[in-house]
């Protein structure tokens, strides 16, 4: 079974061609430019089919071959709880929340009709980023804001990197041996991007990412929790547009915006080694405030079996894990101080915490990937369920990770989450 | 030693006549309508100083009685690290940070110029609620925002309610048997406005309220946090103007916002009880918060000897207590229920943990006018120092409240942190 996997942007499209018996990428690339080489999505689309299958680059004989299209689909808002196949009825329910998320769900729309039109006659399937966090309970989701805004506009918590905190909280679960429903985790991904998750039982029931994926964590440059009045304040300070100001938290702010240099924590950690104070500072206060939403879902959790990092810097960074993490014994929480250090390939599962640390700490390559493609194939088999109910390949005890996804590529494209 | 103490409001005085020397309180009231019946401050001001001198309600032989006036400011930025006798140059340093208030400062300071004009042989001195704060280190008081914000217009995080916190801190060391200096706590001073802080070695390392009071936890009327790209998408939805995001923000949020009816406590403790499932809800997402910076903040000091509670409902809804409290045993927090139902009197100091809980948990009725007045007079004096070097006669073991600050009147006015 091959699956063609599509992440839409503005103005570009992600695909990756999976070979789902072999578990293996096929072959995959990158389409940009949009709006000015390619005139449209469903240009791009053609173009990508083409090089799919004919000429010297080609891997499929027809595009029959192909049994579903995957698409990414960063916000299903309330609508969707699981990935769904796509019909006229699921894409009038995605146009319906597109605007909220303006910057990734339109692309995304304008991706699933270009591909419904190329490819006419194959399943389409949607994977949300957010339907994962659907199970959080009200008292979470909701702001203490007028609560019409709620029923006329969806204003509420919604999280994101859903696959991501899905894929390892199940396989922390393998790895404390229990069941996904006995387990109590706290997840936190840590990319570009960066949401921390409280899972309980099994499932979401907070996540620091909001409405949209700019609240919570310090991240490469979104500024996540701010005073909302500094917004205001701004405003008033340089006469900035609404567009301007979001533009500046989203894009300028974060790692970016204290060091006024670097986004990547590979150049901050190196401009901090040689004196930046700046760079310095922003390694403290990433950490700090990791640390304080550790601390406030191990306060909602009550217990808690494991503590998960995750995603490039989680994966990888073991300096940011130790200030995170360090003197938290008396939560139950103790770090194994070489265990971490060794724990940076981003391809291995690793256990960083002492054997006597009551609350147990992994470093988990997380693969988004996976969840994607089995999401899709289950679909197209008729065995899926919502995740709730799923058990995924990955939860099996045998499981050996095959490197679906891979840590620099994968699914994400430019505007990402 | 008699001080007159002043909270000016945009179209409000309150104030308050202390003995020193009998610790009481001899009058207090409010002039309203400043800007309509009053055209200004210092109209305002001649007419309390005309009340208290002459007539049936004269309380002073004459206006050289008063030895000092204390006046409330808001907002010290930076600048102001304890309180201060105002001369020139003061007055312009609190001037030149009133953007940060726009709503408290400049009424602060027109109170400040018209008590000048109206008693220019007296010391006037100002206490900030932001003072206490200052202690903060960088990677607490720093947003992930472009840098050059905090150089250029002061962003970063301030806090408030100062005096609050400072009081029940010492208070707290006091019933702890310790120094302040020895003493890390969690104080929550939980009111109208609700913030909470983080107190290390005696000294505010972090709070919940930001660049502004809106920051933090779910307030009366404030959103408290909120995913900061609400304020864009609801500018982008309803065409707000700022000044009207702002205001409802601050003023129609919070539980307000939630329940939709209410911001008093007891009205959505009886609306709860009748049924009210927005009721209901507030109560929940609002100690759920509460509970979320209790846990980051115990992540952030690592070690806490005692949390405090104060203020209207801290120190009388022992519901909220048990809410935000509950099941917090292996963080060696360990209610006792019976002690908390019986604290509710807003007079008493109480224990309401159990004997062998390892983190202590108090109920301290605030005082912040003490506080104000103790700075006063200690400035005139000249036996002050900045509030880390300073003992207060509350720190004194047989130190018995007075009362002079009385819970529902007090020095808090009009637009009030």
């Amino acid at each position: 079974m091959i699956i063609l996997a599509l992440n839409c942007g503005s103005s570009s499209v992600k695909y990756q061609l999976y070979s789902w018996e072999e578990r293996r990428v096929i072959t995959k690339g990158m389409i940009e430019r949009i709006g000015q080489e390619y005139p449209d999505h469903k240009t791009a689309l053609e173009q990508i089919i083409d090089k799919l299958t004919t000429g010297s680059s080609a891997v499929l004989k027809s595009l029959s071959e192909i049994s579903a299209v995957g698409h990414r689909v960063v916000h299903g808002g309330e609508k969707f709880k699981s990935s769904v196949l796509i019909d006229a009825e699921v894409l009038e329910a995605i146009k319906s929340v597109k605007d909220l998320a303006p910057l990734h769900n339109p692309p995304n729309i304008a991706g699933i009709e270009a591909a419904q039109q190329v490819m006419p006659n194959i399943s389409h399937i949607a994977v949300f980023d957010t339907a994962f966090h659907q199970t959080m309970p009200e008292h979470s989701y909701l702001y203490a804001v007028p609560y019409e805004w709620y029923g006329m506009y969806g204003v509420r918590r919604y999280g994101f990197h859903g696959t991501s905190h899905l894929y390892v909280s199940r396989r922390a679960a393998v790895l404390l041996d229990k069941k996904p429903a006995e387990a109590n985790l706290i997840t936190m991904h840590i990319g570009n991007g960066v949401s921390i998750a409280a899972i309980e039982k099994g499932v979401s029931v907070d996540t620091s990412m909001g409405l949209t994926p700019l609240e919570g964590a310090v991240m490469g440059t979104r500024s996540g929790d701010i005073d909302p009045a500094i917004i205001l304040f701004m405003i008033e300070k340089e006469g900035f547009y609404v567009d301007e100001i979001g533009s500046i938290l989203n894009k300028k702010s974060g790692l970016l915006g204290i060091t006024g240099k670097y986004f990547d924590r590979r150049d901050i950690d190196r401009a901090a080694a040689e004196g930046d104070k700046r760079a310095q500072l922003a390694i403290e206060i990433e950490a700090y405030r990791l640390r304080k939403y550790l601390g406030a879902y191990l306060a909602a959790l009550g217990h808690v079996d494991a503590i998960v990092f995750t995603a490039g810097a989680g994966e990888r960074n073991w300096g940011l894990r130790e200030r995170v993490l360090h003197e938290m014994g008396r939560f139950g929480i103790k770090i194994d101080h070489k265990r971490n250090e060794k724990a940076r390939d981003g391809e291995t599962e690793s256990l960083i915490s002492t054997d006597d640390s009551p609350v147990k700490i992994f470093v988990i390559p997380t693969d988004e990937e996976l969840v994607f493609i089995e999401d899709v194939v289950a679909i197209l088999q008729g065995r899926y369920d919502m995740h709730t109910k799923f058990k995924y390949s990955f939860e099996d005890p045998k499981y050996k990770k095959k490197g679906l996804g891979t840590r620099e590529s994968g699914l994400r494209a430019g505007d990402e989450v």
